[in-house]
């Protein structure tokens, strides 16, 4: 999968060639460089402000249009919060410890590993071109497997082929059998392993100084908005659906983190809670707006079948055939596509995943991922998922504070039932401490069989009723009374359902970076980063034609121009010639340079210059400035401005 | 100080009745409420959007405006950064044990409850009136003080004042010395206290399983941004000054917090490094733009004297009679004053306060505080540190990384210096091991003597010089050689320093809400939250007339423009009187509202109104929305919104 990745021009995607730009444009590194880098953890350099441009994108396209109340909560979070969500007993890991060494092994990633190595030996000893071995380094690494080289039975292939295919779903006693069976030892030394134990991987911490409030960092920002949720049913009157929105950082210690931004210990997610009555079929008031839009859908039957290749189906088919659980989960999945969208994400490499049957938490009703396709293959970038009543109903229980919606009913609803009821008078002589014994067996008998028990209690003057721990119990007329009673009820009490848009936003960032990343032609090493210009970084880059002090008034003035006009922008007065610097300029994605000329002395006129087509319109300031903002708002292309402004020939050939 | 704290509109502030207000608006509140909640934790709800749109406007004022690097580092911190830069022996409070009760008390606050009860009791015994005793709450915290009224001697009146003055400056010995003198005993329990001991105030976990990653969460933002150092220098060229900003989260294990939100364990911050030259005087290039803007003033030598009023004098002044130490320093309180100015801050409660030199870390070399006045008294909200090169000096010393600047010198600099230089072949056999000792000793004889010596030499054959540990030794000329060298050098190598403009965003908020919060004439229960309109959590609240089906359509129009434009809107059409929703609004902070009434279905006109003066205009959709966009971006303000465009009269009669 990851070595058929291509980029948006079809090229092969080297990861070595992007990584080196990364390197050179400092997008992102591996925090606490000096000390040595710790694993898993990332500083942003100009991805920053990329993942401020997504983000002011989310809080639009989800929180002020969707007018979701925007909540901000705490990433320290008190041990009993967590107890009860269900974190502490199973946010795990398996780790299996080398003891010699001392070595801690992530359990899934060392079977990956050792049976992967075995299956290319194989493939070596076969004969098999097992790698492209071009550059040194590779050639390196193939020539550590072939040391590895050696052939196996067709059916032990098989088997590790099956093995891998289903490690996912492995719970603690399959890994120690897997284990066991195919003596998987520790890579790097050889050595034997212990038996696999799961590891929290939540940070712990404490709160005060007393040693008496244990605290985790948050492994999700859900579990604050739903204990916010008496807040959300103040501020909105309770009348559903509402939803919160929350930007936040949450924690997860993995035990050995790998795939760059894609596995990281501290991440940035947007989450939304969207509260919903569970009744109804959890309709969208909006639905009717997205019904014939068409979504790339991989289902669960297609995946169960051994597919992997996605459907195309508006999201009003696919509810009707229930492919999709329900309305609001599917206005959510076209919602985010079109996010996607927005922030130029290639959308041929985007589908929807709805999650297998033993992927799902026990009380998810429907899940979908919406996946990107990257050089690491298919990556999970939101989950949308149906969590049912779970969290509100744990937290009820848990504290005792009421989590439920209170609706008026349009009409009350008057209902008959039967009660049987302790003659309290002479009860309390005869049962004494088990009166509420007798109460409670009273209370569980089924409507039926207390319209039963009244009627031989009418014919026989007593009745015979079951009670734990006391066997069965006589109660004549003097006891008990079996009546009809009819009760009106104007209200109605529920706990809502929970659908959750759950975005990892590191993981977005990095597989746009990838989506816009390209190669100039004839040039494998002139990148070029196509950031749409509401994302960008930066959008303008000022160059001026050459080091003239001539020119410095004209150039101060425009920047004067572009600081009024809150136009971010670079100024690149550096020697070089002007072709090396609109090349460094591409890399860093700046949207459009400004060239400063002599011309632009006489007439204050300006070129402006598109990064990915390098062609060039010439214009008044005004006009300029008028057509950069128009393409930051997207209200323009650059086509639309090459119809409207003159185009002048690119001066670029001193590259 | 906190009893005089006024409104905007000269009212008295009662804290009691601005937290109700907050109780009902859930701007903020302690976080997980539902399990008792947790102290020093606070949620964000309407509070939220206000901070994203504080935020927007500090980075574009900050960061794009002055063309920072912006950077997103890690909170989680490995244990040997936070080891150099001295937080792990120094980031502390000092705490007292109850050995009975097992309750950790903070020293400070610990003394200055006892001796301010003692004092309220003193004043109780004399009959002097201690408290308004209005409400009962308070009734009952003065009972509590009754309790306790002794006379105390004037001496020691005299003894505890001074001595409550001078508490901030107190060391581990100095509070010892007052719990045994003063006898101060834990209140609650009447209990005598441990000795006080420094607890560490940073959260500690652990990265990985190993054990072996002690690491914890970030006190600051700012050693990160040192060691991103390196990526700097990569980004600009290393031309200074350039500056670096972060905006995220930093922790502080606060043994006991208190005042809401000026005090908490998890806080956001926005932290500016701006790298400097320490040569020539720290010069700011954009200086004399700001050289004549007065700044309200609180030097360290006013308070030395006992005073507290600032003194209004313009930066260029302030620099000049070096009242403030650099030009640097100078450019950076203007711009702070101005980011205040431009989010809504009273200015007639912002002052800068100089550090005394015992309140400054060892190695700064200035430092202001823009201090904010609210209830709790004057707040410091930003620090504007001079921190000097220290932070890079210890990491540099630590890592042995380069954290210098190399800047090549204008001119290349020739110097002619004396050179004394033993004779190899003959020192080696003459000193043996002690040959290195000779040398260290010549090399560290002055310019001066090695001249003298060197005719000492000529004239006499030999010198006699001083060697540690050796004592007088005789060299002749077979043994040392003085000539003079000319070296040129063609750059200079040095490490810059910082000025830290360093932003507690929480404080901030927290004084904004208490400054733009009034209470309207005649109704202290109805207050209003005069929130700028750039800054204001949501921009416009829809109101139709009354409940009737037949405004609909022209609701449903005028929201999806709003939308269109992107205008936050929030949608009121509760059965409630149109005066009582206005107020509802007011509460909120939202600046203007759009009547929809049966005018806007004939003619599509609708009344725009202003919240602080509850003055309407009524106008075309088209000119109402353009008002707005104005309006919001501060190009015009509501008096010229009501000079352009007609006013009306007011239906808020029926509230």
């Amino acid at each position: 999968m990851a070595n058929d990745y291509k980029t948006s021009k079809g090229q092969v995607f080297d990861r070595d060639t992007f990584e080196s730009w990364n390197k050179r444009k400092n997008f992102y590194w591996q925090s606490f460089e000096p000390y040595g880098a710790t694993k898993g953890l990332f500083d942003y350099g100009i991805a920053e402000p990329l993942e401020y441009e997504i983000l002011n994108i989310w809080r639009d396209h989800f929180v002020r249009s969707e007018k979701m109340i925007s909540l901000k909560t705490s990433m320290l979070t008190p041990y009993k919060v967590l107890k009860t969500s269900g974190h502490v007993d199973k946010f795990a890991d398996f780790m299996c410890k080398d003891p010699k060494s001392g070595e801690i092994l992530r359990t899934d990633h060392l079977i990956k590993d050792v049976i992967e190595t075995r299956l290319k030996g194989d493939r070596e000893a076969r004969g098999e071109k097992v790698e492209e071995v071009d550059d040194p380094k590779k050639k390196k690494k193939a020539s550590k497997v072939a040391k590895t080289a050696v052939k196996l039975d067709d059916a032990v292939i098989k088997e590790y082929e099956h093995l891998l295919a289903t490690l996912d779903d492995c719970q603690q006693e399959d890994f120690a059998n897997i284990i066991k069976k195919h003596d998987i030892r520790n890579p790097t030394t050889g050595n034997e392993v212990e038996p696999p134990v799961p590891v929290n991987l939540m940070f712990q911490t404490e709160i005060g100084a007393s040693g008496k409030e244990p605290a985790f960092l948050r492994p999700e920002t859900a579990q604050a908005q739903f204990l916010a949720f008496p807040k959300l049913v103040e501020m909105t009157g309770g009348r559903l659906p509402f939803a919160s929105a929350c930007i936040g950082y949450s924690f997860r210690n993995e035990l050995s983190p790998r795939s760059g931004l894609l596995r990281v210990r501290e991440f940035l997610m947007a989450e939304i809670e969207h509260f919903v009555d569970p009744e109804g079929g959890k309709k969208h008031p909006k639905f009717s707006r997205v019904r014939d839009i068409k979504l790339p859908l991989l289902a669960r039957d297609v995946q169960q079948a051994g597919g992997s290749t996605p459907t195309e189906m508006t999201v009003g088919e696919a509810v009707d055939k229930k492919v999709i659980d329900n309305e609001t989960l599917g206005y959510f999945l076209v919602r985010i596509m079109q996010f996607m969208q927005k922030i130029g994400i290639d959308m041929s490499k985007l589908r929807f995943r709805q999650h297998m049957e033993n992927e799902m938490a026990h009380y998810a009703a429907d899940c979908w991922d919406c996946e990107l396709l990257n050089s690491y293959g298919w990556t999970e970038c939101v989950g949308c998922a149906d969590r049912s009543a779970f969290d509100l109903s744990v937290h009820q229980k848990a504290t005792g504070v009421n989590l439920q919606i209170q609706e008026t009913l349009p009409e009350p609803i008057k209902s008959t039932e039967w009660v049987a009821q302790l003659n309290k008078k002479n009860s309390g002589p005869r049962f004494k401490k088990e009166v509420g014994k007798v109460q409670s067996a009273l209370d569980s008998l089924s409507q039926e069989l207390r319209e039963k028990l009244s009627i031989t209690l009418k014919d026989e003057g007593k009745v015979e009723v079951d009670v734990p721990e006391m066997g069965k119990v006589e109660l004549g007329n003097d006891l008990v009374k079996f009546e009809q009673e009819t009760t009106t009820r104007t209200t109605r009490e529920f706990i809502p359902n929970v659908i959750e848009p759950s975005f990892g936003i590191g993981r977005i960032l990095y597989s746009l970076l990838e989506h816009v990343w390209w190669t100039r032609e004839g040039d494998a090493a002139r990148a070029v980063m196509s950031f749409k210009p509401s994302v960008a970084p930066t959008k303008v880059l000022v160059v001026p034609l050459q080091k003239d002090s001539r020119l410095t008034p004209t150039v101060q003035a425009l920047e004067e121009r572009l600081d009024e006009e809150a136009i971010s922008y670079e100024l690149d007065q550096s020697g070089v010639s002007i072709g090396k610097r609109y090349s460094r300029n591409d890399e860093a994605g700046i949207p459009f340079g400004i060239t400063v000329d002599y011309e632009s002395l006489e007439d204050n006129s300006f070129t402006l210059r598109d990064r990915d087509t390098t062609k060039q319109v010439r214009a008044s300031l005004d006009d300029i400035v008028d057509a950069i903002h128009k393409m930051i708002k997207g209200k323009e292309s650059w086509a639309d401005v090459q119809k409207r402004l003159p185009v002048v020939e690119a001066k670029e050939e001193d590259k």
